[in-house]
């Protein structure tokens, strides 16, 4: 699309070649020769003078040196956003439909304008609202339920008797309701006699959550697992057997929470950071990336390290290799003086 | 199910209201109204005070208060597991039988009593034993060997000519024998020239392993990745090429062994662990959870940290900025009496 | 294969039994009976006394003590290479074809001599260059391009409008251009209200990138996440939104890539590392294992721990608990010659 077509397309004025063709939409830095981007957050600012795309759009009152070709719009960030729909990738629009090679088991109950894709299997006493996007190669266990308005995306599983509420999103390779890791260990007298311990109950997944590509789900050894409300859980997290997440709750990529710990509502469990089993994180806290909680974390605190310590103490023992040195100094200095005065004694 | 139905399906004895609707199991802490809990474990009788279970299974003796109906029986953990079978969900009866769909390559050679699920694809050459079941959407590429007894469930893969034993369970998505990371770099003319080192061993598994979902084990350099019977591997965990883990260890999720490291019999691996390429972790060695082991681990030894030290070492390391702390003020004290001595001196 | 043949195979020279059957190959140390291995590298001599491999590669020169047979070679290392295609894996080998139950979209464009698996979804407008391949159970979405010669494996799925270069190679179960993690959250009158951010970018692969099983990479939220020539990375793997991977970067298995982070040419990351989001790691800059990067890594440096610093204030951190202990002890000699100097002055 021509620069001067883009300009209409958002209300903007410009100056200079209108004939530039837009391709594609990037971030200041990210840009290259033809991309449009933005500057809507001052600090940005600096960004211009190197960027590389073709049009920049900036407020109205912007000043400032630039390759780009600048289109002037009073809200810079919205009008980038609505061109989304242009330069974008094509949505996935889902007409109803089951797809002729989806396999649909037996007493499954399946709601209004439902889509299946290729290749899914849906085993026997499934239920599926309406409205819900299962799309191919799926794969969903005897007695699962689904709510309404769900999408889930290719090479999902779910194992049986799960249930997911309404408008819940998993991302590829999300697998929901594996056995957890449970064995008893006994000493006979030909060695150790390792038996698994039978893992019989469900995952429950409530409405508006949202699990990203290639995340595991442990089903719980009796009972539930459970995920609350508007949870948001990244890719590649791993959630043990029995574990409790209420709503609201925020878990960033490669995060893992161990058996039966709890995590309360508004808590934040960012990247690669660990929760050991049986725990408790309480409302509003925050485990840092990479952290590891071996106790409770009280409501409200944000812990850091590994073990995990609030991040004031975690700051302080960052600051301990300095205090030693300055000790040592001190040290020193002492060692001298007490040498001078034992010399003054003799 | 009505709790005086399931009171007498343990032989059970209660006082109370036997026509409350009893719908699922679960722990004391997790349990809502319909649920059954138990209390085997004295350390866990005060959650018997805030349960919101309608019944609890308890043992002939126990005295306590709750809002629960209180369900006597000889042995509560016993009676409870009894309940699966009614509350869990319906577990998986494979009928033997290949399911239309899935595709099988020539040369293969299948045992007695087997279950392919839809979509599956066996490819050329693969042998797969008496009993096993393998779920839909699974692909086994060529001369794969599939011992008896075995449990493959949806979108596992294994690739060429890896050997698995008998009884072994993969979750879903486990990735068998996937090309180890190795490549050659040399420094062009034009640049670095990388050059991928190829990937020609297999990976063979004992029997009576269990590995969790998304799981990736890498086929050898040559050779084999080798995982020993009774093995128990979590989730998303790494196996790295040529790695050799015994018989009877542990591996707990998101744990990875970089390549031809060695985990000797009993070893526990604790989750979100990392191992090093070559190194051994010897007999009955433990290496706590996001710990990195950087060199050997003895037999028997716990080791704890990044890199790993031994947990008494370790539990040292934490005391220290007390440690400090006291020393500055033993520090400070010494500075206020050696000028005093100066100043006496003077 | 007897033991002579495999001699002549190599042009070797060997005195003992030829008509030991060898079946597999293995390094020394893992090598089993049956077994053929190899010695390369001298540091490794010490492990033929112990190897249980029935023959051995060396040298024309070797002399030691073992008790396989010796099959002396001009060099060893690339004789055991040679065996790969006897006593490897049959290799893949993919004949050009389109399998009768792959599902094929409208406007799709096809190179020659492509190969597509059994319950491959290719979906419409999707364009394949020549000599691909893609296994099968693989799922591509709408508007994808991918270019030549290369292979994917089986349970891959690459969301809408992302973009392969040639010569790319997808392990099972790689999961491109699912949604970044992007939400707002506003306090509403009701509680917390969370919306999702669409995330309208794409993934952009350049050639001769090798992407390990189950690793997954977001598409961008604006724009592309992108992935230099070349460019290597392991399994489980966690590549953020809008990231920038420059050609001839290494990422290790089960490390994390934040959100816009930008890591520069010839970088190393580590296993288990984390780099947080918007930061750069500079060109040749090396993140060490489970180390998490907070702030930009300049040009060439190895970085370790977490929070990440140079190598060098790393290992002196390590010393840390040895150089609090020699200053307890040079205080509490200060201490009693204090002590003795205050008795003097009395």
């Amino acid at each position: 699309m021509k620069l001067a077509d883009v300009a209409k397309t958002v209300n903007g004025t410009f100056t200079g070649d209108g004939d530039v063709e837009i391709v594609a939409m990037a971030s200041l830095l990210e840009a290259r020769e033809g991309d449009i981007s933005f500057l809507a957050n001052p600090k940005y600012a600096k960004q211009m003078k190197d960027t590389k795309a073709s049009a920049v759009l900036v407020a109205q009152d912007y000043e400032g040196e630039t390759r780009a070709t600048l289109i002037r719009v009073p809200e810079p960030n919205k009008a980038f956003a609505s061109l989304a729909p242009i330069f974008g990738p094509r949505p996935y629009v889902r007409e109803p439909g089951i797809h002729a090679t989806a396999v649909i088991g037996e007493n499954v109950t399946l709601g209004k304008d439902l889509y299946i894709g290729p290749y899914t299997v849906i085993s026997d006493g499934v239920t599926i609202g309406d409205g819900t996007v299962i799309e191919g190669q799926v794969f969903i266990a005897h007695d699962v339920h689904i709510g309404a308005g769900c999408h889930l995306y290719p090479q999902v599983n779910i194992r049986e008797s799960c249930v997911l509420g309404d408008r819940v999103i998993l991302h590829a390779g999300v697998k929901i309701g594996t056995d957890g890791y449970g064995y008893t260990v006994e000493i006979g007298a030909q060695g150790p006699v390792i038996t698994k311990v039978p893992q019989v109950g469900i995952v429950e997944i409530g409405n508006d959550v949202e699990i990203g590509s290639n995340t595991c789900v442990d089903r719980a050894r009796f009972g539930r697992t459970r995920i609350g409300d508007c949870t948001k859980i990244d890719n590649l997290v791993q959630i043990g057997h029995n574990v409790q997440i209420a709503p609201f709750v925020g878990i960033i990529a490669q995060a893992g929470i161990a058996g039966s710990a709890k995590i309360e509502s508004g808590a934040l469990i960012w990247s690669q950071a660990g929760v050991s089993g049986h725990l408790t994180v309480h409302e509003r806290a925050q485990v840092g990336p990479q952290s590891g909680v071996k106790e409770d974390v009280p409501e409200g605190e944000y812990v850091v390290g590994s073990p995990a310590v609030p991040k004031r103490a975690f700051a302080e023992g960052l600051l301990l290799p300095r205090l030693v040195d300055k000790l040592k100094r001190r040290v020193a200095d002492l060692e001298a003086k007490v040498k001078a005065l034992g010399q003054g004694n003799d």
